[in-house]
């Protein structure tokens, strides 16, 4: 075991789940790409997801205190390319992506009908850590596909892995079926 | 799209890699494994890890106020079951899971010698979270093996997944190679 920069142990934690934090208020709408997300109580049921200040859905979240997590398969990897490299102030990333929103059952938040799984999620805590912020919501209602197939994941070159899209940035992909 | 439990769409957000949150406080350590971990700060380096009042390991952690994130491969399969079946209080987990407790170069707490990766944090906040704690570490130094290979995970029966152990509350094992 050597010493490392953290950035290069960070890498060998893969592979690491991507979810969309999904956000509405007062008429505008984002999608935030996210890997620093986790379960954070039992009881109730609720999620941690860290998202940077500058990012539009950021606002969004405070302003309607609520975001919905949807989870990504492979078939969206081009859409959460493109949502994590333009920002919600500029476009409306569900058009531009080819999602549908649909109106989240117990939150002012969207679910995405594409994603294999969705969780709606009402904020009770927002908490500032280093350069982002971790809200954390209690999951009030939740989706999932009865076939989901692979979550699309940060991956690295190991063989178990499929890379469905990457540049010099990213590597997504998915566990091999 | 169906509405679902909770815990059956948690479920479906697999594979979730396994750390071992590793903390020593008065002569006392102890390991507690752990899957809800997440990266929660670029600059610093933070990471973020809910554990349950109730476990050994949080009140070492809160009195050291340091912790190690040691993440385990899959010959640590039977260790990580071991650690999150046992307490702290009534055995010392590193002799009986048989691994190598090292002090960490930058914290009071120790880094596992055999694990894939090892992160030493510094907490710097603690929050409560439902029926957890969210202590937020800066990693102030990072360790990894050279040739990793394979994180233990939380898998399902996926067959890009091998089962490494099982019972009838978990199903560990390791993207396939």
């Amino acid at each position: 075991m050597k010493e490392l920069d953290v950035s290069a142990v960070w890498r060998l934690l893969r592979p690491e789940v991507l979810a969309w934090a999904v956000a509405e208020h007062e008429g505008k709408r984002s999608i935030c790409p996210v890997g620093w997300t986790m379960r954070t109580s039992m009881t109730p049921p609720m999620m941690a997801v860290s998202v940077a200040p500058s990012r539009f859905t950021h606002g969004l979240i405070e302003g309607a205190g609520a975001f919905v997590l949807a989870y990504p398969g492979r078939e969206l990897a081009q859409a959460t390319a493109y949502c994590g490299s333009h920002s919600g102030r500029d476009v409306d990333k569900f058009g531009e992506a080819g999602v549908t929103a649909r109106p989240g059952r117990r939150v002012a938040a969207p679910v995405i009908a594409e994603c294999v799984a969705n969780l709606e999620c009402r904020v009770v805590d927002r908490f500032t850590t280093g350069d982002h912020s971790i809200f954390v919501g209690e999951v009030v209602a939740a989706w999932g596909r009865e076939d989901p197939g692979a979550l699309l994941c940060l991956v690295d070159e190991s063989a178990g892995y499929e890379t469905v899209l990457k540049d010099e940035r990213f590597r997504f992909g998915v566990v091999r079926g």
